[in-house]
């Protein structure tokens, strides 16, 4: 991305078809019609699927299609025929996110700072747990904090409780900041990748419960977090980002816990920011990540 | 550090002295003889220089020398006649830090985060900064904010008053988390070994000002960050710990700085942990870490 | 690049320009028009200097120009007019490589186990050196091994020897695998961007000698090795890769050499994969990396 | 360690015992008492099983204990009475490695380079392979090169001529360089903790056949290699040393196959040297490295 691109009214488009020749060229041939000026463009062909994927970013000023009829001016032009899959995005658009958080305070604290301090383009209009202890931390920040206990006799009816303020609030994403739930495939249904949560090992490794000790019983010599999209299969949905720290013999479980906790934090906030910034497709079980 | 280390209530004394055969016999030797169980141990020799370090931690439940007269019966029995330079420490000792800060806010929320919940060991009676930006996060969270502003007319009387608070409060040792300002030759002589900055660079890389605008200049495919005590001598403090990113020619130099910031914050919470866990000996210009 | 890429004959093509309108549309036009399928595409604007690059590759088969016109006809057509700098390569081109070595030989093993395993497409049909030390490693091998010792006296006749021998030989680049020497302008400017050198720390810190020892002095807790083109300002031409590793205190500058070699193998052969794979760019002082 | 260490003569003991206090004041005593200067100390305190790792290295300069002595005086000493498991070394004792290999080179040539250019204090007396393919690579070295084929029908007796080799040479340790073959617990009961392995994956996921394969498919963003002791359990033996790369949308399995191979060399090249170096401690299922 150039620098001015955050500066002044930018298109996005994420796109993913059927590969054939000569996509590219009619893309930015659209736009260059038009009188766009590309900002940003990567391209990636899955060559065993045959699935050309797109991301291209151009400034608005002296664009030739009003913005209103864009999306429908694209779509009649090359969406429809090329038989695409397209995302329209405007650089003008905040996004609204949502918080589910459980006792854990590091990943909170980390996104709240980020919010608070306009790094990131984002309204964060609403906070969710299934605990109480957090909720002075939102309230410090005039946050609104919404305690849904959820236990096994209630979870159906407290999840819909948790749909009904997520559209109420007009939530476009959801981020689990270690929310030690498991949420279930309806609500899943609801927010089709577009819900984020960090998981405290390097995936596929370690799924499930307890990850820090089960490194610690293998002995491993790295520790990882990885953060991904919610899918109804638990730890298994499409990777965003992983990273990973050098640990010893001489960790103990709580020192891998100190240590992964700066990697989460990490790992998750840059999950958000690529998907705040557009730059995530999700093709079958895997992510395109234009970065 | 074995997990009941932080438990109990333990010692840990650093040592630095002339190398000699036996020494880590002696002071283990003085440990065992008192009744003391090792917690943890690392020594170090610096054969150029011929300096021995050494840090020993071990649990006081049963230890024969009350902790009153500790630092005296080592010394008489071992640190005077073997030349060390020792400090003792007790595991119940909470270490006074203070903040000073500028009009960046990323170094700030982390420490502060890692303060209110609980992760670190440590008390924050003070911020001080050059600029009012950012009292109202001290503020909501109770902690005395001082604003002294600083240019060249007034820089001495400032910084006096500043040593003022800092006394006053009891500070043992200050981070300089993002300060901005170059703090005179006499303040540092007041905390020698005590004062921790972060340089937004991997120094000796870029010392100096605008590290990101000049590390884009140069085209380098990695940045990192430093964080050192400070010396007289301006960046070239004994550095405390680094760590690096990769960048590439995309990024331009707001991505540098985004992405800098993020490394910014985790190498110098890293480095105040060493500083807390009193896991950092300084000889000459350069640090041993025991971590 | 996608895994058919390697088996069909292809094109690759680098450009830089100044930055207008509608030059990916343009160039993917050109593609398109005559039948070809895009294998890969990246593009970057430097938005400060206003400059357009570009590296797109495509499948041949099938491609309405031959081959032997392409270079001249996209000059027409586009090269031209648009003021381009554009370099075009075919994949069963294979490039022709110098090595320059000095005594040590761990560069020189790396890349000779590559060239003989089949893992790079190149030829390496000369291996130079000041010293006689690895002539057996390249017997063994049958390559043509040059001992051309140079001192101050005969500096001048000694690179002559060596530029008609890199003639004869019809070299494409030369790689200086820890050549030790510093090479004259005049020999550079036969090779601009086509020399590629390994230096052993992260530059800019720790240029010229012993940097390894340096590194120790200063305390530092990473070292480093950077790839980078030879200019006639030393150890300051344009960076192709970095990469770094982990030191402490207890690391003695043997241990700084030895975890060195390491980086310096492998941030080398990493920069001769990405110019083989014509992935470089070379503009002012820096590179853009399609990788 | 210290420079001068391998210069001089010196001992090496590898401890394990259950703890008790005053251990490393014992062990330190023992070699103070006999005049020995200690080069290197670390220890390790597993305080779940209560187990108690030293590994601790003297100059044996005017220690007056005769080398050939020193395991029976030891033991005498401290070894049976504290029930300790330990192992001592000198430093003149050249350690008898034979390699495994199949149809791949890389880890081969890397282990090669640094047999031949002294890099390590080890002896190469043998490679067995289950192919002919690299015999020429080493034939050129003049080290013996023994094809024995293996399948399913004739398992048992090819591994007993394995055994009769390796005895015959007097290896000390067996390096599996991607071996690809399955060895069977009576060949492993033969080397306890000596053989090591490189998996072409972050272990523990991805064990088995095609890890780059599997970690496409799962779109991870970063893939590992794990080198580990051979155990009867397939790819489940102590984690010696592993170690990560950066991956993408954009990397085919060819690209992670590329990008592995790097990082196998070089994971299993450290193991080998912490191995050679007598750094390594086996408990349970986990390795202490005392690196």
């Amino acid at each position: 991305m150039t620098e001015g691109a955050s500066k002044k009214k930018a298109a996005t488009l994420l796109i993913s078809c059927p590969d054939s020749k000569g996509l590219v060229a009619q893309v930015t041939g659209f736009i260059q019609r038009h009188g766009g000026n590309v900002l940003g463009l990567e391209q990636h062909v899955d060559s065993r699927d045959g699935v050309f994927f797109m991301r291209i970013e151009w400034d608005l000023d002296g664009f030739g299609v009003p913005t209103e009829r864009l999306n429908e001016e694209f779509g009649a032009e090359l969406g429809t025929p090329l038989q695409m899959d397209w995302r329209l995005h405007f650089s003008d658009e905040v996004p609204r996110m949502a918080l589910f958080v459980s006792k854990q305070s590091h990943c909170l604290y980390d996104i709240l700072a980020r919010c608070q301090s306009g790094e990131w383009n984002v309204e964060l209009p609403l906070i969710v747990s299934n605990h109480p202890n957090l909720e002075p931390v939102a309230r410090n920040l005039g946050i609104d904090y919404h305690c849904i206990p959820i236990d096994r006799s209630n979870k159906r009816e407290q999840e819909q409780k948790q749909i009904e303020l997520l559209r109420e609030k007009n939530i476009d994403f959801i981020v689990l900041a270690r929310y030690m739930q498991i949420v279930s495939g309806e609500f899943i249904d609801e927010f089709p990748d577009r819900i984020i949560n960090i998981h405290h090992s390097f995936l596929p490794a370690f799924p499930g419960a307890r990850p820090y000790h089960s490194a610690h019983d293998r002995g491993v010599k790295i520790i990882g977090a990885t953060s991904h999209y919610v899918t109804a299969d638990l730890d298994a949905g499409p990777i965003i980002e992983q990273d990973v720290v050098h640990v010893s013999h001489s960790d103990s479980v709580r020192d891998l816990v100190r240590k992964g906790r700066d990697l989460e934090k990490v790992v998750l906030s840059r999950a958000i920011w690529l998907h705040l910034n557009r730059k995530l497709l999700v093709w079958r079980n895997r992510t395109v990540v234009f970065a």
